[in-house]
C-alpha cells in the first residue's frame, strides 16, 4: 500500500533478526522488507543456502535495500548470536526441554524491557521447510510461538518475521499506537448547534406540510430529533447537514442532466410531497 | 514453518476480507493463506484485474485451497459489502472526511463486539499499487491504518491482510493467547528439593577440598546457594542438576574419544583440582 513518507527519518535500532539456513533469496528480501516496515535493520544470516549476496533478495526487498546490504553472514547460529544477551527462538512445534513458551506480544515486551538495560536482543527464525532444529532452539533463552489456526498453522518465514517486527514496533509506540496519522477529532457539538439544525429542518418541513395530522407533530419532531441526536455529530458534521437541508429547501431539482451543474435557483412553489 | 495439525478442525467464521481490484493472482493466493492461518475464510474479490479463477492464486495459497475456491467475485465494492453491517477500510494514507481512524487492535475489538450481536463485518483492502480510492473509503464505517515506520510504510497486500487477521484471531483467544502449545510449567520446587541439591553438591565439593581456607567455607557455600537459588528451578530441573553433580562426582573422564560412550566407571582417587 502507498503512503511512505520519505521525508521522515528511518527508525532503527531494535532486536537482531537471525535467519538460520534460509533457503530462498526472495524470502530473505521479503524479511528485509518486513523489518524495514517496523524499523528493524539488524539482519543476520546463518549460511544462506543459495549464497550471499543475492540478487533475488535485493529485488524482493522492494526498496528495503539498506537492510539487505547491511546483512551479516555467519557460519553458525552460535556465532550469529555471540554478542546478544537474550534471544528467542520462533517455532510452530512443541519442543521438549526447559524453556518457557511465549506469544509474540509477551516476548517483545520482554525484549523492550531488556533493551532499557542496554541488553542486545535477537529473534531467531528457522529454515522455510523445517524450522529450527532442537539443538538450535536450545541456544535461545525462550521460545516464541504464534497464535494461529491449529488446522492451518504454517506461517511463511517473512510472515513470521513480520508479526514479530510488528509487535515489537507496536510495543514501543505508547499512547498514539504508532499510527502514521489520526482521524478528525469528533468533539460532539454543543447542543445549541443541534437545536439550530432542528429548528432549520423543522421549519423547512413545516412549510411543506410534513407534519400532519397536526396532533402528530410533536411525536414526529421527537422522532427526527432522536435520529439526529444519536450519532453525536460534531460542529463540522452539523454544518454539512444544514447545508443539505438548505439545498433541498431552497433550490429546485428541475435541471435535466447534461446541462451543466445546477445553479441552485430558487425552487418554484409546488405541492409538498413528503408522503 | 512446520506444525500444521491436520487432525484439528478448521476454525472459521469471522469478518469478510474484501479485496478491491487486486492485481496479481499470487497476492490473492497469499491473502488466502494469511486468512487460513488465522481462521478466516470469507474472501470477496471486486473485479480482480487478471480474471478469476486464477491458477496463480491457487498455487500461491500454499494449501489454503478452501479459501481460494470459495472466494466470491463482485462487480463493485458496494455489491461486495451489500450484506455487511460494519466495514473498515484499510489505508496507509490520511483521508479527508468524517471517519474515525483506528489501529488494527482497536478495530478488531470493535468487530468482535459487533459479532456478538450477530452483525456481519468486513475488512476492505485496496489495489496493490494505489490502495483504495476516496470513494471506496467513503463506503466504509471506519478507517484502519497500521503502526509502521513512517519512512518505510509500504506494506504489501498479503501482509496487511495478515496483520488484520492475526489481530482478529488474537483478540478471540482469551487467556491462553491462542498459542498452539505451551511450555513446561515452571512450578518452583519446594525448598527441600533445593537444600537436597545443596547438600549433595557441598558434600561432593568438600570431599575434594573445594572449600578452603576453611574459614571461607561459610561464605563460599552462601555464594553457591545464591547462584542456585536465583533461577527458581523446578523439581525436574533440580533433578537434572543433581544428575550432573552425581556424574561429575562419581565417574572418571579418562575414556578417550572414539572408544564408544563412557561407561561411567568409578573415578580413580586423585587430587582435587578446583583452583
Amino acid at each position: 500500500m502507498a503512503g511512505t513518507d520519505h521525508t521522515k527519518p528511518l527508525i532503527s535500532a531494535g532486536p537482531a533478526v537471525v535467519l538460520v539456513h534460509p533457503q530462498l533469496g526472495e524470502n530473505i528480501g521479503m524479511v528485509a522488507r518486513a523489518m524495514a516496515n517496523f524499523g528493524l535493520d539488524d539482519l543476520r544470516l546463518v549460511s544462506p543456502r543459495d549464497g550471499w549476496p543475492s540478487d533475488k533478495a535485493m529485488s524482493a526487498s522492494a526498496g528495503a535495500v539498506h537492510v539487505v546490504e547491511s546483512a551479516k553472514v555467519f557460519e553458525s547460529l552460535a556465532e550469529a548470536i555471540g554478542d546478544l544477551t537474550y534471544t528467542v527462538a520462533t517455532t510452530a512445534r512443541m519442543r521438549d526441554g526447559f524453556k518457557r513458551v511465549l506469544g509474540p506480544e509477551e516476548s517483545v515486551s520482554n525484549i523492550r524491557a531488556l533493551q532499557t538495560e542496554n541488553q542486545n536482543c535477537g529473534m531467531i527464525f528457522g529454515r522455510e521447510k523445517s524450522g529450527l532444529t532442537n539443538e538450535e532452539v536450545s541456544l535461545a533463552d525462550e521460545i516464541v510461538t504464534f497464535p494461529v489456526n491449529p488446522a492451518y498453522a504454517s506461517l511463511n518465514l517473512a510472515q513470521a518475521v513480520l508479526l514479530m517486527s510488528y509487535e515489537y514496533f507496536k510495543a514501543g509506540t505508547g499512547d498514539t499506537g504508532g499510527l502514521p496519522f489520526s482521524g478528525p477529532q469528533f468533539d460532539i457539538a454543543p447542543k445549541g448547534e443541534l437545536t439550530g439544525l432542528f429548528g432549520q429542518l423543522e421549519e423547512a418541513l413545516e412549510a411543506r406540510g410534513y407534519f400532519r395530522p397536526i396532533e402528530r407533530m410533536a411525536a414526529q419532531k421527537e422522532s427526527i430529533r432522536s435520529v439526529l441526536s444519536r450519532p453525536g455529530f460534531s460542529i463540522a458534521e452539523i454544518r454539512v447537514l444544514r447545508g443539505i437541508v438548505s439545498s433541498l429547501d431552497r433550490f429546485t431539482r428541475d435541471r435535466p442532466r447534461g446541462e451543466g451543474a445546477p445553479k441552485h435557483e430558487p425552487r418554484r412553489a409546488g405541492k409538498p410531497d413528503n408522503d
